[in-house]
């Protein structure tokens, strides 16, 4: 048989405050069409589809329709998990009645000893785990870590293999020796210990979800497929995209990239060249941008110009550090001389003297708070 | 056809913090039995499954494994709406699915317009809604009030009716010239508007949610269900049960009370009463209990002592007043006598002499004080 492996949707992630739905649908009509155009007997998701164990109304809206799509409408099978990101009780809403339609999605460890066999292969559904469920359910207190907890699994897991089926096991952890990206480290914390590669040596392939780049480890017979989009600027260099696994030779996996709505891109240059139309013109300026700043002066309302011009603007860097104000020159007017004390600050801030109209206002001002004053 | 109408189950709701999901599994387990019993051939819930647009994952949890129950394993068509304390995109997770087995789960106003035909009956399931979305449904710029957009749902849904078949409307919203108790009060906020009850003519029966007596309203044809279990104070002298509603020759509908796991109760008596076993162990103590104390007096640790009793204290009053303390007599003590102070202090508070070995405690003390200031 022939799937698509792919994982870590986060469906309703943010990057940097930007909502990413509209990304996520379009990544997903990619996945979609290619699932179409190649045919697969089932799409396979390796945990975290959504972003939050309570994802918002827009992202629970988002992920349903595309299930709807997919598995309704489409008539994919779809094999799913859930991932870290996951809240196992919220996302099994519905999962006794999703299996009508061959739409397995499996949120408790033990239903990863109930493979779903379709055509020559048999699946092994295991969602996102902490120890303390592993040792419950095996009744053996000495499971301690996630590694301890997965010798048990896999071994229990062998023990139901079809000798004549190909063998696949869907799962959402770290492997060990694989890299990782900055928008998935922090999720490491709490349990998700790493599991050794030579103990998934019984399978003919290991769809893996977790990590963010399908580089991520680099096994004979594992992979992570990496997130359908891209989450964070570390990842700007990633190729997105799914596998393709085929099983019925000798099991064969072929990556598939996806083409981002809106990429990831860092630009850098001074203000003046940043802001002129010459340049960025050449700039795809609807993507997400991280800006690098030669200049070293202060610039008046530099953000704001900066995001008139780039509306995606995740931030901005001085790479050559940033002019210090000298204070000492703030000190040479008195306290009884307002209007030199607002001339001078100008100055200092904005390197600039102040204009012949922005004189006048401060005195109209200044004329006007001494009048209120003597007014009471 | 027979069918059973119940509503507002408000799963995960808690009474004065206490949790109320073992009262809500001991009705649902009685609605099921009865089910069974009566051979119904569908279960209606009229909205406000859950209490919460955002409820916990323990009332997720409960009410997956009640509709799995019900639907998946006893085999009842089931037939609800949202109300308006659901979040309707949340409750239509696996709503495209649950149809497979008969579980057709209405959310948006649009699917009040397809009817559900089983046996002699078309039912009409309208979830509970905002004007504005009749004002789109319909394009529609006049729809303003609630009693305005059902006159045009309740004419639509006439364009569609069967000759041949009895017309069920199910529905959540406030029917004018019912009854409120004091757990639905407070809902009507935000668009609850009233929908007048000859509006309904054109139905066999009309079964409601939203409030939660089965007396709030004594139409020929409509019934609220009211609560299985009771929400509040006010509803203690409620009846809660289900309707069995018989569609096979003119509609008829009788009433099936069910029986409180813990009912609500208030007890009334002195505190040497309240606090005496011969009075306590005539009183259903594992019962939810609103306490009138006839007392005036101060009484020290009251609550805590109360609570020692009964588990379950929704709240205490004063019926008498209390009394107030005679302030002047604080003033007798000057400042440098702290023993006499704290004497006369705990005598117009407790209206009690200190003990001989409280006044020893309070020596020690100051002694120990005392001694301490001086090692300093």
């Amino acid at each position: 048989m022939k799937f698509l492996h792919t994982a870590d949707w986060h469906i309703g992630k943010k990057l940097h405050g930007y909502d990413l739905l509209a990304e996520q649908k379009h990544a997903f009509d990619q996945i979609l069409t290619l699932a179409q155009q190649e045919q697969v007997d089932a799409v396979v998701i390796a945990g975290d589809l959504y972003d939050r164990s309570v994802p918002s109304v827009e992202a629970v809206e988002t992920f349903n329709e595309m299930m709807i799509q997919l598995n309704l409408t489409e008539r994919f099978p779809v094999l799913a998990i859930s991932g870290n990101h996951d809240s196992s009780v919220r996302l099994e809403t519905g999962g006794p009645w999703f299996t009508h339609t061959h739409f397995h999605l499996h949120t408790r460890l033990e239903q990863a000893f109930q493979p779903i066999e379709m055509a020559d292969t048999q699946f092994f559904l295991l969602p996102y785990f902490e120890p303390i469920a592993a040792r419950l359910y095996f009744e053996d207190d000495t499971i301690r870590t996630v590694e301890q907890a997965m010798e048990s699994v896999i071994e229990a897991m062998q023990q139901l293999f079809s000798p004549d089926k190909k063998h696949v096991l869907v799962s959402h952890f770290f492997a060990a020796g694989s890299q990782k990206s900055d928008s998935e480290t922090k999720l490491t914390v709490g349990g998700l210990d790493t599991v050794p590669v030579t103990l998934l040596s019984a399978f003919d392939y290991v769809a893996l979800g977790h990590l963010h780049s399908k580089d991520a480890l680099q096994a004979v017979n594992a992979r992570y497929s990496g997130s359908p989009v891209k989450f964070s600027l570390s990842e700007r260099t990633h190729t997105k995209g799914v596998w393709l696994v085929d099983t019925t030779q000798e099991v064969s996996f072929t990556f598939h990239p996806l083409t981002p709505l809106r990429d990831i891109q860092v630009v850098s240059g001074d203000f003046k060249t940043l802001t002129s139309a010459s340049f960025y013109q050449t700039v795809e300026r609807e993507n997400y941008l991280y800006l690098q700043l030669t200049d070293r002066a202060i610039i008046p309302n530099m953000m704001n110009q900066l995001r008139q011009i780039y509306p995606r603007v995740l931030g901005m860097e001085r790479v050559n550090g940033r002019t210090t104000l000298n204070q000492p020159t703030l000190k040479t007017a008195t306290p009884n001389e307002p209007k030199t004390l607002i001339a001078e600050f100008f100055a200092s801030v904005t390197g600039e003297p102040l204009s012949e109209q922005q004189l006048q206002w401060i005195k109209d001002s200044l004329t006007a708070m001494l009048q209120a004053e003597r007014g009471k």
